[in-house]
């Protein structure tokens, strides 16, 4: 089952990628640039074992072809909108899933949420409500992902209106041994979203003494 | 240094009274009923060991008047704004803590939050920056509050624009073996608020294998 990730050569899609391929699952990087996609999924391929699900880079219509019927959009919050807008057509029967956080524009450590309330819930907007929209995966940290040999210290925040795709999508998160929860509807993303740029803070704060901050849902001790 | 609990006589402010005044802070429950307000305090009083600080009763303008410095607002939101209208001109010199979540109204598993973009901000408006205003507490369960012998499965994010009142309240949060993070601004409460209905969405949920569930900032594995 190969899924997409489209804007797969920035660092939250290397790692996504890595992680995925590593657990079996093909992954088509797009990008505007399929050269650039070709290289990266090169690069990123002889990072893994021989056992390993196979990494293609190819442009981003091109990668949504490819996709049986995940496709993540990881690409820059300036880049969100029209990248749906020129993919939409080609969206039907897929799951598009979201990982797009709306940092503020100059300022990483804010949100500016659009008009719709959250990306997911702008997805949602532009691709009608026949293709589901799943948010997901905002608040991993690029460099955790990245570091094959450490486990995610974080869980997994899920949200999106249509339950059968939510499922499907946290199965997917899974495979990466992350713990997702189904978080309610694509309007819980307002909260989810805005989770990031508190992490972003942390990470940058002198009092907190770690970076790549995560967060999880803790069950109360026995 | 005595602290002030309105609405201490609900299950949050309950379990606040209890975790402080055993810690060793004298605490003032306000409520609109007087008489109530001493029944809880005696009752409470009687759960904790000798060692533990008074807990006393009283209403609401005079729990504020007791107050050294901290006045924690505990109140349902639907008592939010009229409440901190009755006190605002009692708490010159004073810093509020707010912990209200603005919950829907017969939806628990999701906000409605005020035109000010959270109740952290509404309350900020309503008394005016002289007075600072910061939001904290939102996350923690009632029911793990109120059973002292276990400890608090979460961490405390913090939020408001006036940094040396944040600074005071995560001490005061510190003492009952709580981590508190310093998450920003006023705004910042739009998301942290937010997490209270997506915490008692799981918690509603079949799939989820636990209640009472908490949030925790993670570090990443070494």
């Amino acid at each position: 089952m190969t899924i997409a990730i489209l804007g797969g050569t920035g660092p939250q899609g290397r790692g996504l990628a890595l992680r995925w391929a590593r657990a079996g699952v093909p992954v088509a990087i797009g990008s505007r640039d399929a050269e650039r996609a070709s290289a990266t999924a090169e690069e990123l391929q002889a990072l893994l074992p021989p056992s390993a699900a196979s990494i293609r880079g190819m442009d981003i219509r091109d990668a949504v072809g490819a996709a049986d019927e995940m496709v993540v959009l990881a690409v820059p919050y300036a880049a969100h909108d029209a990248t749906l807008a020129s993919i939409r057509e080609l969206l039907q029967d897929k799951i598009l899933v979201d990982i797009v956080v709306p940092l503020a524009e100059g300022n990483p450590r804010a949100v500016a949420m659009p008009a719709a309330g959250s990306a997911t819930e702008a997805a949602q907007q532009l691709l009608g409500e026949a293709i589901p929209v799943v948010g997901a995966l905002h608040n991993v940290s690029a460099a955790t992902l990245n570091h094959l040999d450490h486990a995610i210290n974080c869980d997994v925040l899920v949200c999106g209106n249509a339950m059968p795709a939510k499922d499907k999508v946290i199965e997917l998160i899974n495979k990466m041994d992350v713990t997702a929860y189904d978080c309610g509807p694509a309007s819980s993303a307002r909260c989810i979203e805005a989770i990031t740029p508190i992490l972003i803070r942390l990470n940058i704060s002198k009092k907190v003494p770690f970076t790549h901050a995560g967060i999880r849902i803790w069950a109360p001790d026995a």
